[in-house]
């Protein structure tokens, strides 16, 4: 697990490495406004009932979140942060490898705190502003790991289609394992269920040459494939990977 | 071309085949609200100043669009219900195939009126709640052609997972094509742009079975594939494509 995980902020995380006299007036307030949105609805709460509850002025609120919705995703800035910045430092990993392990930082601050990450998830799920929200939110994330990969494989030569395929595909792996977790009501392992859904994607696009090349294979080594003609790519896919081992 | 292409409504285009005595008022109304958001503005532009151009009363707005934002896009909600339509019809495509096909309603509700195209894309670009709005339509059109997907594949062995990883892969590849075309100002074959990136993803992900069976192939053949242990994944599927013929 990189780094980079454990800076990711979750409303009722505690961490120890923080500043201890930084006042946590922005955990307050996210915590106030989550509880009025979770008792009242998130339509019917306004950003003065949660400031009477946070027992705060109401320019702090505005300090902190430009709007109530930021107050329900207080943490993806930060994790869009740390998302740049590991991926900054990502020159030797395999690019897929790389954008995977930050698509994985997302969903570590969700599985930090389930009872949170669930609560919010049906909320979510009846509220449409949120969900348009939450949506932009993916978007950037998606951008940031698009923006990652065009610097690997170049602008020209379809690096930037390739770059943008992947992004979306590792997003669509990443979100299908996060909800399958979320909707189990955050029974089971969060971890697996995700790289379970990544390994689709690292199969189907991963060069995976970093790691054989690490592991077993020496230069030159081949591998002779047979299939019937008309065989579903993605099974020849399967089978040459098992063949090389990059599992 | 699939019939479908055509029902789309795009401002501006003339479709012989709607019925000539229904009053135009919608598309009347999107084309004031779009020369005045161009003029002043979309923040600048209330629905008082739309419905003052158009020569109708206020209450003629909301009964065709719910919001400012849906007088920019007129033409979605016509287009998901043919891509609807389209996909279940759709029954004997190679689903990859289908869904790419699926997708081109959308290029071409866009390349019919390039100037009507360019000119929203660049408005788009510079208002975030535009940009926003148009992420909830492309999650729309995402989670169509993944719930035809999973409708081919099935729920259960990684089928949902598949068809989300690549009902996100043909929308990222389509929205690049169509973007590469919207950014040169509309010049150039929209088509060509699309159907190249959409190739990408149908290497990757698309059966060929069908293609290739009906074509050149007997049941029984094979193909003999030899690659370095290290190639990227990517490189190897694009060799044994070249063999197998698919493209």
């Amino acid at each position: 697990m990189p780094e980079w995980a454990f800076r990711c902020y979750v409303p009722g995380m505690t961490d120890a490495r923080r500043p201890a006299k930084k006042a946590p007036m922005r955990e307050v307030l996210a915590e106030a406004a989550f509880q009025l949105f979770l008792e009242r609805g998130f339509e019917q709460t306004t950003v003065d009932d949660i400031v009477a509850r946070a027992g705060v002025g109401r320019r702090s609120f505005f300090r902190y979140f430009p709007s109530k919705e930021d107050a329900v995703f207080p943490d993806h800035e930060r994790c869009l942060a740390d998302m740049t910045a590991f991926l900054a430092e990502a020159v030797d990993l395999e690019p897929v490898e790389a954008v995977s392990d930050a698509a994985r930082l997302v969903l570590r601050m969700y599985s930090a705190n389930p009872v949170f990450s669930v609560q919010r998830y049906r909320l979510t799920r009846e509220v449409p502003g949120l969900r348009t929200y939450e949506l932009s939110v993916v978007r950037r994330y998606e951008q940031t790991l698009a923006g990652y990969l065009r610097g690997r494989y170049g602008e020209s030569d379809d690096g930037a289609l390739r770059a943008e395929v992947i992004a979306a595909s590792v997003v669509a792996a990443h979100n299908n394992g996060l909800r399958t977790w979320l909707r189990s009501g955050g029974e089971g392992d969060a971890e697996a269920a995700v790289d379970h859904a990544l390994g689709m994607v690292r199969r189907v696009w991963g060069s995976g040459a970093a790691g054989s090349a690490a592991t077993s294979s020496a230069d030159g080594d081949v591998v002779v494939m047979v299939a019937a003609k008309g065989a579903p790519m993605w099974r020849v896919v399967q089978q040459i990977e098992s063949v090389i081992g990059q599992d």
